[in-house]
């Protein structure tokens, strides 16, 4: 942490300053520029409070140096973190597909997109039974008995299961039924949520918010992790901007901007970021020669008919054709699917 | 709803998408344009998944005429709604300033804040017993204890209590214990928590999400509202742009905005919007003249010892210095403080 | 300038960037942190390009201490400035209230705005003669024959005149015929035009581009002012964010943030930062009362009609009434108008 | 252009706006929803000021149905336009790889990178002689003799050239000496400098401004459209967000959105977008698969002593390393480098 003083401060005043750091066992280097004077502050300084320096009236600046996570930072632990997940894994060489519906309808819709995508080379079904949706009005899916269909989706494909908690509430229930739980991007900062998952040992799949920084995103992986679970899988899906072609902008660039400061798994979801079923394969290809560790991918047997996201859904044979190029450029990627 | 159709698309194409209109019992006016053809829907579109026609390979694009909010809107509910709280009340002639610190941290300092604001005017006490953080490792509240601390200032000085609600496992003792339940920005679209105070009449502070449009805010309203609690203060604090040299740009605008598209009142926090006690007063002042109904303050005896957020933080004198420009300004605007 | 040396360098690369440092004429002070090595660089270093250091491998990060600007900077320079035209001034006690159409269209359209205005106490006429749009099938502007007309008007009520110049082409007649040169969001970075206007020494009127930063804006500043033109005025009018219900968003803490960083005069456009006339009144006075120095504001006597920017114009007789009560604002913050 | 009328509209103000839409040659259809009153305007709207309805006091809302772009619109030319560059061509099967120095510094420094990227495989060289800056104390580059320098290199080379134009004052320069000129992202509604392109017939770059619509970057290339010039091609170069990590954020999705709305060739700089030399490996590979017709990449012998933009800049070995990989997926995607 590096104070900037103000040039106009008096030398009681700077006293005063470095008085407080030392309270906080940490040692102060002090340097004149030109035009400020700079007190580097030396030790952990993630105990203290940002706010704590930058009300005091000579300090103009305070730069944190050192990155706020601590367990989900590439820093303390340089190699490559793999997710078990039954008998599979995600981070590895092999690429994390999970395919399937926005929210499982009905014991044939979902049993027969499983059978499909696991088919074409899916490694897991993806499926929603808690629906978070901006409407009240909307459908929020079949709640107990969605998960019911996706475990039933399970027992006859062997395709692990991945469905979205909204609550702390089903919290026993999803631990027990399900092989990754997700997080979505309107509950990536629902504090009281991580921090019951830390407690489990499931591997979580973390979206990141709407409009959530990376540094804020391996916070909240942070906050799972703090609690001693690291079995965490972060996932772009997209961030909110001022261009509304698409429903959000999809931030590739993340992918080797988390490999750098973490070592967790990144997957990226093309189905949400553009909310355009037609973005779906060039999205999906550039995330994966970009560095991803997988996709999440909405297919949908009856698109028009969904009864939710449809618009960015892909039929079962787009997606077996996307698999089919996503399959030769993980090869080149020295990767596979 | 409006559908724009592809020029290419066939009559039978046409006609399926038409059928499907009707299967919603809505009636179906058609024109052409120069380039493409138009199919109007007319009934009550607001049961319509927004996907149901974008899936559609003929249609281009789908426009929403209706605003997808009905009990927040004052499309049908043409006056202002005022908000009671104990023997108070938000939206109405007289502003509603709440006031207090960003989190509870003793008897002594609750209790020495809540008596100093309530003499500068201020009519509610703020303070947080359970803290969002960003991070797992900073103070995140005092809790129970905190909610006790809160009873105890409003015992003493008789000011109806505000705190943030973080999770829908304490919301029995929210309901019987505080006066006016807080919804933090990061829970803005915690469905669950929404629906929960939906079956309550407690008033509901509801805060905008960082990146949340006003029409995204309307419908977190709604999901209150519709579950029979009307009960609802909006409160603008300051939304995520590219501009880093406040925390978050405050969107005044948004008064205006709400006051046309709502009957709900609406509270501005300048203190969380730029993050700098230097702003509070002149957005504080801003906020009073752009039609705001009350502000909402953090005022800290010693910002420089907070055990969060005390950049933001107001000294009560300072707040009391505010208060008596609030009430000329008020004056003017035929309101009062 | 502070670099941010990672932990895994060896004590010859430290030495190379040392070495470094020393050629730009800077000190250098050193300190060990826990997990990172720190190199201040103390000097004058606002002529080091800032990828200088961010290209040698062992440094993870550059951290900027002084602010790029030196002219436009409060630092150097306590006093606000107040830039004198004709016989009037912007930036001190009276605020400065230039009202107008968006483009001339007509001299009876332009004297009766113009009288209007003055009548309601405008001090300056705004009026677009070359307009630049973003469709160039639109109305382009009267150019040449707008200037006249502004002529025209100004003689009749002595109001001067203020009009966006968008190209160095023009550059004489505008210093020729023009009171205050205008240049507008779309041209805040044209900086073959910035540097052309600063050796001028008209008053200029800077508009914040759509999506730049503070210190963006006061970097065009600066580089009007090291041309030897320090009569610069700037102007907050909307900056670009996700909300789409306004057409840009209002930022008023730039208000504060500027007059802290800078002794430039600041003024509002509450016209064309929401787009929305009835948003006008709203936020002309939420400025007044956060300390902008001044507004420019669309007023046309016949919105309906106008070539451009209708939408966000408003009729004389409700300027009239605005005016009066920005009178008693402006009162209440001890300002005039 | 939809018009939703206000339902509490008298027939005498609908029938008003009705005539309004008869005087612009456009036939009205008509609607009433449950809630609205709908006008539907029939015929050529592009050349409608979009502010004239939306002054109406009864018209709640104006809904643009057509893009008002023409010459660059897809809907109006299906075909994918091929840009010939002198013996080469940018739209086509083969990629168009340009690359080179943020800035010309000297003969040997040109030189040395046209004869090192050529050799690597790329098309065009690229090389900035008028240099944008937000500094007007950073170099501003070699001007006339870094064109001269330019055309030294492409003599020797056999490369086009690529260079910024940043004011009309040099156009016939530009026009006589350089092979494709670059509109920078700051200039892209610099519409004098646009509309000037538009008289010439010389290949044009237009690099989408930093907060810039999709739809506004074709409204720029429709400028220079309008004037006859229709050698356009469009350049993704990073949008301004929230995330402060990199520079911009690359906006990927552009690829399909711009390939669907238009039938110019697209274009990616993975330099500017990140400005990070680390991040133009994985995102150049991810532009090639998500369908860009070619790369601009920032390509220097010494970055840690470029003159500017080093961070972002690549070393000539690491620029052939991506060259070999960029080949294989070329191919894959049945394309040629």
């Amino acid at each position: 942490m590096i104070l900037v003083i103000n040039n106009q401060a008096s030398e009681k005043e700077i006293e005063d300053v470095k008085k407080k750091i030392h309270q906080f066992g940490c040692e102060v280097y002090e340097s004149m520029g030109l035009n400020h004077h700079i007190l580097g502050v030396v030790g952990d300084t993630s105990d203290i409070e940002s706010g704590t320096f930058q009300t005091i009236s000579i300090v103009d600046k305070v730069i944190l140096v050192q990155e706020p996570y601590k367990k989900a930072n590439r820093l303390f632990h340089p190699d490559n973190t793999v997710v078990d997940v039954n008998d599979r894994s995600i981070g590895g060489k092999k690429l994390a597909i999970i395919a399937g519906p926005c929210s499982v309808e009905s014991e044939e819709q979902i049993l027969s997109i499983a059978k499909s995508v696991k088919n074409s080379g899916a490694g897991f079904l993806r499926g929603g039974a808690f629906k978070p949706r901006t409407s009240p009005y909307a459908f929020q899916g079949l709640k107990r008995e969605g998960l019911e269909l996706l475990k039933f989706a399970r027992e006859k494909t062997g395709l692990p299961i991945v469905t979205e908690i909204m609550s702390t509430e089903f919290l026993d229930e999803f631990v027990e039924q399900v092989d990754v739980i997700q997080v979505g991007a309107r509950n990536m900062q629902n504090f009281d949520l991580l921090r019951q998952l830390g407690k489990t040992n499931k591997p979580i799949l973390l979206k990141r918010g709407l409009s959530a920084t990376i540094e804020e995103l391996l916070m909240s992986a942070e906050y799972i992790m703090a609690g001693g679970n690291e079995n965490v899988i972060l996932c772009e899906r997209g961030i909110r901007t001022f261009e509304k072609y698409t429903r959000n902008t999809l931030d590739l660039s993340a992918i080797p901007a988390i490999k750098k400061l973490s070592h967790l798994p990144v997957i990226i979801d093309p189905s949400h970021a553009a909310g355009l079923w037609w973005m779906v394969e060039p999205m999906a290809k550039a995330a994966v020669v970009a560095g991803a560790d997988g996709l999440i991918i909405e297919v949908h047997n009856d698109p028009e008919n969904a009864l939710c996201d449809g618009a960015q859904s892909i039929k079962p044979e787009k997606f077996d054709r996307l698999m089919g190029k996503l399959k030769i450029l993980a090869q080149v990627e020295d990767r596979e699917i």
